[in-house]
């Protein structure tokens, strides 16, 4: 199975308006909820593409409470396969950890009449020691089982900047893969304890190293540990550096829709190239193909999965003429 | 007791954020979460006059069992009187019902740049006919003991546009005063009804008979089946319009913070004179200083006795020429 850890996972709520004024009084026409956080939507997406996953990290209080029963929910479709033309869905397990916090949400405002987003993201809740504990004695017990594994996101309040970099060691130490998405200084510190594969965006590869150029950026951030940077570039599509090449792929497409989930789905596309061992060039055709696909689909996050064959088949990857 | 019967209650949920700037996302600082809905604002303002409350309507759902929570920490601590200087609380009682569906959110996000608040709120649950039936059984009940009853608010789905006026030829049976706070259809079929008391701001009153000067539309409300209209407008205070007499009653000072909450304020200051039975004046001037209490507060909806007590002394209240 492939691990996911969300330490600040989140209840994502979107409400439709019908157009977003500031300071105004707005009745929502439509509330939809599910469970959030990074490593839950990219478990989610590798579902789809029928990897078996686990999540981890925290959830706590009444928004804990309903993020689990959304997450069970999700899980049990997992298990029913397919119609016969569907292939089979991976399952997803929960293994995240109870706390006395409450789990925080986020809400996603869509303007109907511009189709734009406007985000709102509650604090998370603090970890304490004894929480935290746990939850490092349920990851050990996880890796053992697992063939790879995603540190994805933020880091709540309570919990160290260094940590994923401790979780990267000791991922190392059970000869577990991993993937690091994550910005600021969690991603700097979870860098330098050299991660299998490290996957920014744009803006949080130019936070990490101050080049502007991706291609000079995500060499940087090599030399500073990461084994391989895949960087999402937004319309730009993805670059990959590796030791055993650089690649660079996109979709010859004009995609509009809502981004939201977009960089979560490359990274299930990455994660999967991995486990099945792909090549690069396959592993970033499937990670931009989802991306593209998660940005067509009507709710965020969510994609088709005929939307994703078919845009997979319509991917340009070039090696960089400057590769090792 | 004082009843207020609240059918679309809420969870009212008030998010901080340095700037609100649409389609961008936004880390919320501060997130506070009350028991919301009129009929409830209005039970917590009588609590602090030091009447008691019996609130029903209906709750549901997570959020419904949150609401729950919260409005027993207010119930508790109104037993707990005064600490010798604060005059005693009142007690609220809860008496909603259960329902299936899911007890609404609203979210009140506050710009800190502005002091401006951009309100998202979400639609009710639907309320199905047993449980309407379950309402109507305790309603019934709970009029045998009660003084006045408020009905507050919009109606939630389901629930039939002639509700209020129903309820209140319910409390005529009884021999209970009625007050009734509400807009638009369900406005104008519960006048028919003959409430005691109606109070509508300017805009709900221009919208019930036309016309926009308040003195006009508030003898035409009359004339349409209300006993007594008191109505807020906003910084020009309150218009009284009944068997009695007209007045007009304002505060002199200039009042700046949230409205939120000011109309649920004015409504306790008029019930309460209404069971203490005290002369109109005084009643107008404690809805008035009440909301300008509210107004100032920093919280929406709560309110600083020692400023009510400060205001209610400077409240200017003129019988108009006019009166009968």
């Amino acid at each position: 199975m492939i691990l996911t850890v969300t330490l600040n996972t989140a209840l994502d709520i979107t409400y439709r308006v019908p157009q977003l004024r500031p300071h105004t009084t707005h009745r929502v026409t439509d509330v939809a909820e599910r469970p959030g956080g990074k490593g839950l939507n990219v478990a989610r997406v590798l579902a789809v593409l029928g990897h078996d996953t686990v999540v981890t990290g925290f959830a706590g209080g009444v928004t804990g409470a309903v993020l689990r029963e959304r997450l069970a929910a999700l899980a049990g479709s997992g298990s029913a396969a397919g119609t016969g033309t569907e292939p089979p869905r991976g399952r997803i397990t929960d293994a995240l950890v109870p706390i006395a916090g409450t789990t925080r949400r986020t809400i996603g405002v869509v303007d109907d009449s511009t189709g734009d987003t406007t985000q709102l993201n509650e604090p998370g809740p603090i970890v304490t020691t004894p929480e935290w504990s746990a939850f490092l004695t349920g990851y050990a017990r996880l890796l053992r089982e697992a063939s790879a594994v995603a540190l994805c996101g933020s880091l709540p309040p309570g919990v160290p900047v260094g940590t994923y970099a401790q979780l990267i060691r000791e991922a190392h130490a059970a000869g577990v893969p991993t993937l690091l998405d994550t910005s600021g200084e969690p991603l700097r510190r979870g860098i330098a304890a050299r991660p299998h594969l490290v996957k920014p965006n744009a803006a949080e590869l130019a936070g990490l190293t101050g080049a502007t150029d991706p291609l000079r950026a995500a060499r940087d951030a090599r030399r500073r540990g990461a084994r391989a940077v895949a960087a999402s570039l937004g319309a730009d599509g993805m670059l990959a550096v590796t030791s055993q090449g650089t690649w660079r792929a996109r979709t010859p497409l004009r995609l509009s829709g809502n981004p939201t989930g977009a960089g979560d789905s490359a990274v299930a596309g990455l994660l999967s190239g991995l486990v099945e061992e792909v090549p690069w060039p396959d592993r970033l055709a499937r990670a931009v193909a989802l991306s593209a696909a998660a940005v067509r689909a009507p709710v965020a996050g969510e994609f088709d999965r005929a939307d994703y064959d078919e845009l997979l088949g319509r991917v340009e990857v070039t090696e960089h003429p400057a590769a090792a």
